[in-house]
Order: C-alpha cells, then structure tokens, then sequence
C-alpha cells in the first residue's frame, strides 16, 4: 500500500499512540465516576439523583471509551493478517457491551425522571443522545447482518463498508457533542446556590469542565487515528471480506 | 488518481451535494436568526440580551456555514487544475471572514456579561467555544504563514499540511459541540417560567432542537466531504503548493 507522500513525515507507531488513547480513557472513566461519587452523592438504584449519576459514567464509558476501542480494532497491526472473523468478533462484542452500557445508561435516567415526574426528552442533549444510540443500533444491527452473518453477498457488504465506516465516526463525534451537552446541562442543574453557584466556577466546576476537554481529546484522538491512512488495515477489498 | 474499490460505488457528483449544503447552511443561519428575532427579542447593541442575540447568529454562521465553505473551497473540481493561489485566496478569505464573525460574537457575549455583571468564561460552553475560536485563530495563521508567505520552504509546506487539514476537521467537530451546548444552555436559560418551561417543549423549543440538529447535520455533510477519498484534490504534492 502507498502511503501518501504528505503524511509519511509524521508517520507515528500506532501501539504507543493506542496505550496513551488507553490511559486517556481510563482518566476519563475515572473522572466522571470521582465526580458523581465525590461531589454528586455516589450510586443507588432507588430513583434519585444518585440513581442519575449512573447516567453519565455509564455513557461515557460506553458510548466514549468502550466505543473508542470497538472502533480501533481494526488498527491493530495483528488484525491486518490472518483471518478476519476473530477481529471481526471482538470489533462486535466490544460495540455490543459499548451499547450495553448506553441503554442502561439511558434507564438510569429515564428511571430518575420517571420517579421524580419529570418530563423525558424535551432538552437538545436528549435529541441528540437518544439519536446517538438509536443511530448505533442501527449500526450495530446492520453490521452484524453484513458483516457477520454468512449469507451477505460480497458485493453488498462491499457497498455498505464505506457507510459502516462513515457512520462509525459520524456516531462517535455525536457521542462527543452528546457528553459535553450534558455535563453543561447537568453543572447548570446542580450549581444553582451561593458558593456553589456554576457561574463562580466552584472546584466541581472545575473538574467537571476539565472532564469534558478530555472527553473532547479522547474523542479527537479517536477519530483522528481512524482516519490515518497509514493505520488502515491494507487490502480492504481482499477476498476475506467475503468470510 | 485511483479510486479505492470500496467507494467507488457510492460516487455522489460533489456540485449537487454542494448545493444542497449551500441550501442547509442558509436553512441554519435562517433558523438562528428567526429563533433570536421571534423568541428572544431582536437585536440591539445595548447590552441587554438584544446584544447577545448577535452571539448565536454571528458563531454559526461564522464557525459552520462560512467555515464549512472555507473548507470545501479546494473540493471544488475547478479548484482540481491550473493556478492554485486564486483557490488559497479564496480559502484564506472566506476562513478570515468565518473568523471575523466568530470574534464579533464572542465579543457581544463578553459585553452582554460585562454589562449585565455575569462572570465570563465558567461554562464548559464557554471553554469549548473559546478553545475552538483560538485553535481556529491558530490554524488561519500557520496557514497563512506556511501557505500564502512566499518564503515557506517546500518541505515545512509539506510536514505541516497533514496537521492544517487534521485540524481543520477537529476545528469543525468542536465547533458543532460548541453549537450544541450552547442553544441547549441558552434554553435552560430562557424557558424556566409557567407555560414556557424548557421541559414542557414549547414551540420555541421545538424550534431551537431542531435548528441544534440541522447544524449537526451541516457539520456531519461537511466532515463526510472532506473525509471522501474520491473528492480530494489530485496531487496534493504536486510543485504548485510551493506557489
């Protein structure tokens, strides 16, 4: 495969790039989970906003970190020899537990609004969320069919590749706009009085904010990997596509 | 140039797809200032929230529409053949005009607060928004220095376009959730009372979600052409870009 004569200068091995996307998603996993432990209450099932805080630790790990890696299995340098379907596998079994933890992500909180006679789905965040996950279902159901199910002719799975890949980061930029959306809304909601007030940028704001810059890196990162040429699992069209 | 198997058969013609982003992009910039006109009172230069009405105007249709056509500038299939400078003109104007506007709009937000007491710069909207607007300033600069100065050397033209296009894109993405949080903010903001709360999705709210996804649907349209292998300029290393 050629590489592109612009890009070769800046040619960076892919593992310790990978291993860095690895701790920035770890951070960003252990910041939203400090926040609504340290600052919004901790976890509960019981309806309030402790059973919310699920919400964000949920979506971020899911539809953020566990996506992120679903998405660059394919940029392993082992993926690009041998058979494809054991990385095929483990692309749809990480998508699968990322979606997973969206929709239980979207119980918390259907469930926290339910409880407290809240109305559901009335915020841009929520639009753009629910379009989010109802998009990766999609995905997530199309692929499967194409790509894993045998009976998919090798014509109509090389059609729809292009759009997989298409979609793939479209969904994962959407994620993006989702999280920080809703770590806005959810700092205006919860900073509302005296010293604590979002607008005086208390130490939770602060965090929080910073939550959503790495949210935001991570995100970039991602999507600036996946669309590396150099990182791209050569011969896409080769027959074992078709497997 | 050869097209990748893969996409060949999705080949759309770049002039249609063009125009109807031309079409979108007024349909957003109609949509903002319709929801500022309409719901929010117009527009003054008194620092009432008149004033800061200019705000969501002035950033999408700086930092999506004109940026978006900026961007797009060198897909144009005449911009493919003959002298390339006219086409970096145009590119470098339409990006300093996108980025005219989007300093005009932070500055009638500033004012806005200034004159009301509001503290400036506490929301993750308001860090995500400042950070897209410096890496943009950023990004016009080293363009314009590696790209239009004539002393750029060939080879520093050629390490840094790679990095001018990668963050061309991010500078786009950030600019979508920037968008999105924002409206989303602005109507917690405004719709807290009786019959027009936010949450019991009043017309206005209606309204202002969907402009939220138009925009997204702007920037998705815009990122996926960029992205399209098959619309790329040829040559992107041929002698001209040391013009």
């Amino acid at each position: 495969r050629r590489h592109h004569p612009d890009t070769v200068m800046w040619d960076l091995p892919f593992l310790p790039f990978c291993a860095l996307l690895g701790i920035l998603g770890f951070v960003c996993v252990a910041f939203v989970s400090a926040w609504c432990q340290y600052w919004r209450g901790g976890f509960a099932l019981d309806g309030s906003t402790r059973t919310f805080n699920w919400h964000p630790v949920l979506m971020v790990t899911g539809m953020m970190v566990l996506y992120g890696a679903a998405a660059l299995v394919y940029r392993l340098p082992p993926a690009w020899t041998g058979p494809k379907l054991p990385w095929k596998l483990l692309h749809g079994a990480l998508a699968l537990a990322a979606f997973t933890l969206a929709v239980l992500g979207l119980a918390a909180v259907f469930h926290f609004h339910n409880v407290q006679g809240t109305p559901n789905m009335y915020s841009l965040h929520s639009w753009l969320g629910l379009a989010t996950v109802l998009l990766f279902s999609c995905q997530w159901l199309a692929g499967f069919s194409a790509f894993l199910l045998p009976w998919a002719p090798a014509w109509l799975r090389a059609l729809y590749k292009p759009l997989h890949v298409f979609f793939g980061s479209t969904i994962l930029m959407l994620s993006m706009a989702s999280c920080l959306s809703g770590i806005n809304e959810k700092l205006f909601f919860s900073l509302k009085n005296g010293t604590t007030e979002y607008k005086l940028l208390p130490p939770e704001a602060v965090f929080a904010n910073t939550l959503g810059l790495l949210i935001l890196l991570f995100g970039v990162l991602v999507l600036g990997a996946l669309a590396r040429p150099s990182w791209k699992r050569p011969d896409a069209d080769s027959p074992d596509t078709r497997q």
